[in-house]
């Protein structure tokens, strides 16, 4: 039993190992451009197959990947949904949207390679694909989320809120992305700390949730 | 000198058919996944070797690509610049910084490419790199735009206003993106035409750029 119990620790942490350097490896250089074999030997691996022996594909990979941050940023917003309950302010959903996402990447430490990750997986046509259904199954509070920004604005029209919902996922993403790589890096951000990131994504979402709406003519 | 000019169209026919290729297999498959090979014989040339015989290396391809649609996109900007003049409407300026990318790409055709090509450009940290100088080159009206919405703005701190101006720059690449994905795959879009795309991007970033600023605490 204690011997059982031992193998499943190395194994858990083989796992781990892997993903943080499949991370890594993929943010730096590219999902496609780098090799399972890479991976393997990049956690310490001797044996270049470890990848396939703990994950089956890159594809599966990818999608532990996804899963295993997905998770975590859902206990954040499960737990700020519940304390905002049924508030018909809008500043206070939003708030929902950003900052499990950017408490998160903050909590992953300097250097992490999480929010360049999944900046990628958006923009490329066959990651995307493979991590739609992955990413909603870890993040089952996000439809309520959305119909709670609904309800702060019902005069809306069905097709501008998806695109404005759209456009929010697009900004915190991509700007999360952009403070991790200058934090990787070490230059310069534009605001000090991940909490002023935060507040100038609310700031940004709120005002583009509540713009005028110019029909198309 | 006629023998001279036919055998420069012909180049310059192949060195088309090359890109028009390596866009493709770029947006589909994702840059780093493409090998040169593949694009020579997709552009049906016998020559394995074509991309390195006419761009050199996939790097110079890829910057070739980003030149070839900036120089376009910059004549439509220079253009809708001078009509506007010094106005000190924001949305004239945000005008010209989503009209002119939207005018270009649905002027590609369906499908087209180059969208979604680009927000993969953004996304990944090497071909980001790859791409900044080039970019900037053929784009020079860029910081006069900037400082037209600066001046509509002129009490916005400066690190808000960069951070703005990015935030700007990721919602027009990534939502003309989606457009094109959609448009290529024959999926719903939620606004009946470019020009309505236009418009809600236009919308959403006079907004976002008119948001009352939250300073960090």
């Amino acid at each position: 039993m204690a011997g059982r119990t031992r193998r499943d620790e190395q194994v858990g942490a083989t796992r781990e190992a892997l993903l943080d350097a499949a991370e890594r490896l993929f943010a730096e250089h590219g999902v496609h451009a780098v090799a399972n074999r890479q991976i393997s030997l990049a956690a310490g691996q001797g044996n270049n197959a470890a990848v396939s022996y703990h994950f089956g594909t890159k594809a599966d990979l990818v999608r532990a990947i996804v899963r295993r941050h997905a998770e975590r940023i859902e206990v954040g917003r499960s737990r700020m949904m519940a304390d905002i309950g049924d508030s018909t302010e809008l500043r206070d959903w939003v708030a929902c949207a950003v900052r499990p996402v950017t408490e998160h990447v903050e909590a992953l430490g300097v250097p992490s390679w999480y929010a360049r990750f999944i900046a990628q997986v958006t923009a490329d046509p066959a990651l995307r694909a493979l991590t739609t259904s992955e990413f909603a199954a870890a993040s089952p509070s996000i439809p309520t989320l959305q119909q709670g920004m609904g309800r702060c604005l019902p005069e809306l029209p069905a097709e501008v809120r998806d695109e404005r919902a759209a456009m929010s996922r697009h900004l915190i993403t991509m700007m999360t992305a952009e403070r991790e790589r200058a934090l990787a890096d070490n230059s310069p951000t534009s605001r000090a700390t991940w909490r002023g990131t935060a507040n100038g994504l609310i700031d940004a979402v709120v005002a583009l949730w509540q713009a005028p709406v110019t029909r198309e003519d």
